[in-house]
């Protein structure tokens, strides 16, 4: 277990990963876009601004394919760092876990089939309401819908998502719901001030303590979806939230709107608890009794700089990498020795077909 | 099993009905449509003419929701007589068997979330081709990826469809490929002539026995879409294709691009079996070695017009819904006399509150 770390409510995270060992997993993985990203040095998740809109879906496409239709190559970043998708991909494939694409609010539909919510991107916080009031009710009802459907299919339902310029949406609905947040970010040289200023300027639009007005003020589209979401799949089967900060914004609302703490965990990467400007694991007890798990890939072992550069610090987290690692090692009992050497085999493919 | 029979692979058929009663099952709804259903008389399926394209997605929201969104009232004859939804929604409900709503090809999206495969609907056969054979390739396509993930997420897959005008494309296609397929239908005095008309006339635009090119000129969205899904999902899991003439075009087509037999059945109504005009069993047996198996629910014995109606020859068939009460009445060990309690119920629920 040496793998995992368990932070916060330890016992329900032991038992956790004790029964991911068993049961059926589902990962669904969420796209959506704010354009928040389009804030010039936000985001590193597309290897320029126009390509950014793209990310989402090509990194579904991945994930599906092996390989994007609605780009040439894999999501990167502008040196060539490519998706954490990358780790999302090696560990359902190699835990044989089935995975359903499902767009809120993406600017672009990827190219495969998906479930689809009618719901439309989230505006620039920075200059505008990232949403109206009832465009927020909409997603809380659709993910509640497809919560249910999905964990009613399973055991432990995955909820990844990629959502670009979503850690600063996600800041900014943190703070107005009243936690001390930090961000977690793609870039190593995390652009605090920027992400900042920009949460600061939204949040003095806000007029109601409201949750769903502060999220259609300065959220995102991704964060009331999966709320939904996790509001009634808790009912009915286990659900880890996969990733970082996004996801502490998506429990900070799901807390407001009501969810069972008992079947629900956070798992994500060691690079993001480690990640100090953040301080993830305070956050997470502020808002919830739950547990949140962190697995090590032990990536700065890896030949390959594409894969070290995680570990120092590059992207992090993202696509529901470190949820879907955890599920994977937990059910196939692959150290991260073994789960590296195939996530560098899936390097080599990619990189030697690209 | 009284309320069952079993034709064709009579083995398989028992097999299969013991093995519904402890695994689970996921009922897909396969929403779709053909602009044949606009030629006058061909389909009860709509209160009027203008109204049929509408009935797809209302039947999905009436399953999902209780009631419609698209339109007033659930989904009837021009003289009232209710969608056999209505049995497929009390077989769903009362066996707690989840389902998701697939659009391949419905002119109307349905107001619920939904999985969506980016498909058009047909063209009117009687005037045009129904597709393109890109258009046809797409859908086995879409029909594979959808088919694989939602069987790996089951022990059966239900699959169950609504195309207006739908029987009319199955026959052209079934003739097409060799079979003496005559029509079943949701009308008691079967516009078998019509329908033999359309289908003759559209037979003559086949210039090719290329199975693709066939379902292009004469079919419908649904038939390749689904098919493509057995062909996977039978790889899987267990398949129960629920329906009556559309399915046995859907297995023919199937037969040509390839499913495992062994996982697969049809499931229908005692009304489309008895059906003296339509020569179900034996058109199956002509098709494959699988086994079909019919249910008996016994309308007859209601106190409702609306549900004797169908045993007395209307509707008949679709939504899934033999296919359905076969799949909960295996899990709950309800016979049919309970369970015509419970649409009775919700028959009066459904009347009382429009």
């Amino acid at each position: 277990m040496k793998d995992f770390e368990v932070f916060g409510n330890k016992s329900q995270g032991y038992n956790f990963v004790e029964s991911l060992k068993s049961g059926r997993s589902l990962f669904s993985f969420v796209i959506s876009y704010t354009e928040t990203c389009e804030i010039p040095g936000i985001t590193l998740a597309g290897a320029d601004i126009d390509s950014i809109k793209f990310t989402p879906p090509a990194d579904a496409e991945y994930l599906h394919y092996g390989y994007c239709k609605t780009i040439d190559k894999i999501p990167m970043t502008p040196d060539g760092k490519p998706t954490p998708g990358l780790l999302t991909k090696t560990a359902l494939e190699s835990a044989s876990i089935p995975h359903l694409t499902i767009n809120a609010g993406s600017k672009i539909p990827p190219k495969l089939p998906f479930i689809d919510t009618g719901m439309s991107s989230g505006k620039n916080i920075s200059v505008s309401d990232a949403m109206t009031d009832s465009q927020v009710s909409h997603a809380v009802d659709y993910g509640r819908i497809i919560g249910r459907s999905l964990a009613s299919l399973t055991d432990c339902l995955i909820i990844g998502e990629s959502i670009p310029g979503g850690t600063t949406t996600a800041l900014a609905v943190l703070r107005a719901l009243g936690y001390d947040a930090r961000v977690s970010s793609s870039i190593p040289k995390n652009p605090i001030e920027l992400k900042n200023k920009v949460a600061a300027s939204a949040l003095e639009r806000i007029d109601s303590d409201h949750p769903y007005s502060i999220i259609a003020k300065v959220g995102d589209p991704m964060i009331p979806f999966v709320a939904g979401m996790l509001s009634s799949a808790s009912g009915v089967s286990r659900v880890m939230l996969a990733g970082g900060t996004q996801m502490a914004a998506v429990l900070a609302f799901a807390s407001k709107i009501g969810f069972n703490e008992e079947n629900t965990v956070i798992g994500t990467s060691c690079y993001i608890i480690d990640d100090s400007s953040a301080n993830f694991v305070g956050l997470i007890k502020e808002i919830a009794d739950i547990a949140a798990i962190s697995v090590n890939p032990k990536l700065e072992d890896s030949e390959f700089p594409g894969l070290r550069a995680y570990s120092e610090g590059f992207v992090k987290e993202g696509v529901g990498a470190g949820g879907c690692m955890i599920s994977s090692m937990a059910k196939t009992g692959y150290n991260s020795a073994k789960f590296l050497e195939m996530a560098e085999k899936e390097y080599s493919r990619l990189f030697d077909s690209n």
